[in-house]
């Protein structure tokens, strides 16, 4: 049979580049585009090279030979990128021509609005123009949810000082403070009590124009104020060791929700997430619950054919609170864990529905129950100020090595992949804790409540030696 | 000022990848066109994607996911490639009016011929269809050699035994069999006596046939029968352990020879080549005989614009006998070392001629005296046998390592690079010797007398070992 053609929009975020490309290749001819050339580490330029049939990048980021140099590692990328979204609308439109496209896909946050507009405009299966500006704009996201049936929150657009001093009246404390641009939970503030808000309010814009974004993405406000949504763990786990949301892998398929798989986590650090276990130990009640609402979130928006990550908040009576969509993939490694639990590859599937319109490997179900359950989990400095090894005011470290100690994992659970960040690395504990992961970890085990307690273990026992003296502040 | 964009022809031989890319993309935009995905290393691959700005691969060569992997070594590209010289020719058109590139290289012996055409057609620049058909076919190449000036070579066509028995008539002994369109001297044979020249010739044939090439390398006749050019150290060299050929690296500009260097060798085994010295410590007599032999050469080749690699034997009475010449760079690293002998960039000139029709960075004359030498030297499994370590007759050997000991080196000889097969390597013998490199090095020195007086201690005092006992014949 003649192989497709798809065209990734290749850059950071969603399945991980380990898992996706071969997964598609597999299948497909995969024409890979690179916007932004900076955003490409060496690992995810070797799978786009050796996976791709063709690899086109934006010639305008390649000036000088160093511009052509790949880094190590990336968390965002910072770099100028000032192209405005019908230029990148009309670089993807031109790529996907030269090489005759039968569909378009991305894994980044970022490129999902200007890629609907390619993929009207060529007549090709995509999210859709106006959804995709509303899954890519929190104020209109949550708009769209308040008016799809799922609890309703509130919510306002702000601008400004003024703005959030109004949000901040109508929407009360506890309220999230959130860009509504932005992916990963970067800048996303919790304020909890009203004499602080302003200060929270001002530090959080100078942050947010620290933080360099494509000139291409859009929104009508950058801040957007909601209630936040409490969570009420007791009422939906009977273990300990979990946390008070979920997300939701999912598809869309002309404009229809079907669900993939259900991912339990550990509780966040902050907003920084710690842990993703595929899948979920939730009842069947709870799930149905869960599904029932996003499938109204994402139907909601009016997606219509793309891939589906959606935070789902557990609140009290099991009543669930939409967190927030995005039309791309669940990022970490959820994405290969679903294929390693239940042999599903969701990056194939994906590109099935942009080809065909369907795909014969869709679960007819949600995915529940596997033999296998797996942890992807990551060890941040907070982790050490538990434990003690490090003192709180600790500001300044230099990694030397974590050893986790033998015989502390429970049940069958076992350790499939553990990395950490390089040896000698400095790391500013004052950044964002995201951009602090210390260590990478695949656990894997018949028993999720084993798995968990075996992250606990490790969070209480692992060894954090350091090189040099911390520098406190 | 705008960076032109070059096509290259991205598959195995010349100027080797680890400086070819990243030279050019300097001061050029590379879109790199892969006709031979199976003919790519690993190595290749990386160098490939990191400096180009787009690359495109010949999908009729991807069809399943094992396809897209990359070997971790490739001596010679053995897999079916079975593409018309037109069709290679179309995809050459097909890839260089997607980009519109402003000119097209390749460091392939074997798709000079396609791309000659096809930058006929495009109006680029390029070697000249006809005098690339003659750089590719050793008959025609001789004929035009005969005809240039140089001294005339006895030399004939052979397809069949017939032909051969003819040719071993008309030319008579020694002479050298070889096949019309391979390179790196494989399948080169040498007849001494008459006796055997038959079942030597019916051998080769066999052998040929195993040698798998595009079958877009057109030729008149498979073989060429030539007399042997028999070298006359002595009337050359003043000092011992070089060898009796050389080779010369240029440029055709506008149909114009300008040489670049000479490049001394170390004696071959059989017609593997084993050192290059950049450069030459012939004297001024020498060089201008040999340069004027090899313009004249290139010239009546009629070769446009192109780098050529041409090698000459020293003859007695310094007469100078044309081997052969290829309208591409040198192989090993000939070329990097020429930059680090004389800073000059031969790749980067190279895409300057054909973009610019001529380039600043080309030197006035031949470069001679660097400060500093540099030889690319390769150990053998043939220098064990010389210097005691392998028996004559070991055929299969497992290799462990090489050491090469302390204080061997002469005078302000040192060594740049050492590296080695893979430990656990199993290496055949009985193969033609090139395939069979144990180790490559690079050394360096003020005095090229001194690297070679190094080289030969190499030869003599590297210790090999091996894993498990050697099987012998």
């Amino acid at each position: 049979m003649e192989r497709k053609t798809v065209l990734v929009i290749a850059d950071l975020g969603g399945c991980p580049p380990h898992a996706f490309y071969k997964s598609v290749a597999e299948s497909y001819n995969i024409v890979s585009y690179i916007p932004r050339p900076f955003a490409i580490t060496n690992g995810h330029a070797n799978f786009i090279e050796k996976y791709s049939v063709a690899v086109v990048k934006d010639v305008d980021y390649l000036k000088k030979i160093s511009d052509f140099e790949h880094p190590d590692s990336i968390y965002w990328a910072q770099e100028e990128y000032g192209k405005s979204e019908e230029a990148v609308v009309n670089d993807i439109i031109k790529v996907a021509t030269m090489f005759n496209v039968e569909a378009i896909t991305t894994n980044n946050e970022l490129f999902i609005s200007p890629m609907a507009k390619a993929c009207e405009k060529l007549g090709l299966r995509g999210a859709g123009v106006e959804a995709a500006q509303k899954a890519r704009d929190k104020n209109l996201m949550r708009e769209s949810f308040n008016n799809s049936g799922v609890k309703a929150i509130k919510s306002k657009r702000v601008k400004t000082l003024k703005d959030f001093k109004e949000a901040l009246e109508y929407v009360g404390v506890p309220l999230v403070l959130k860009p509504t641009y932005l992916a990963s939970s970067i800048g996303v503030t919790f304020i909890y009590n009203e004499q602080d808000a302003e200060k929270i309010f001002l530090d959080a814009q100078e942050y947010l124009d620290s933080i360099g974004v494509p000139k291409a993405v859009t929104f009508e406000a950058p801040f957007i104020v909601e209630e936040f949504l409490q969570g009420e763990y007791e009422d939906w786990y009977t273990e300990l060791g979990y946390s008070d949301y979920v997300s939701v892998e999912g598809m869309m398929i002309g404009a229809k929700y079907y669900p993939l798989a259900i991912h339990d986590k550990t509780p966040q650090i902050g907003f920084t997430e710690t842990a993703h276990i595929t899948s979920t130990i939730l009842d069947v009640d709870a799930r149905n619950k869960i599904l029932d609402a996003v499938k109204k979130a994402n139907e909601g928006l009016g997606l219509e054919h793309c891939a589906t990550h959606t935070e789902v908040k557990l609140m009290k009576n099991r009543e669930v609170g939409i967190i927030e969509t995005a039309a791309r993939f669940a990022g970490w490694n959820m994405i290969p864990n679903i294929k390693k639990s239940f042999n599903v590859d969701a990056a194939k599937v994906l590109v099935d529905i942009l080809c065909e319109g369907y795909s014969e490997d869709l679960p007819k179900e949600l995915l529940t129950d596997p033999y296998n359950y797996v942890a992807d989990f990551h060890l941040y400095p907070h982790d050490f100020k538990i434990n003690g090894q490090l003192l709180e005011n600790v500001s300044n470290i230099i990694f030397d090595s974590i050893v986790i100690p033998e015989n502390i994992l429970v049940g069958d659970t076992k350790i499939n992949s553990f990395n950490t960040v390089d040896k000698g690395s400095q790391l500013d504990l004052t950044l964002f804790e995201a951009f602090n992961g210390l260590a990478y970890l695949e656990l894997q085990g018949t028993s999720s409540q084993d798995i968990v307690k075996s992250i606990q273990e490790i969070k209480k026992y692992a060894k954090l030696y350091l090189q040099g003296v911390p520098i406190t502040t």
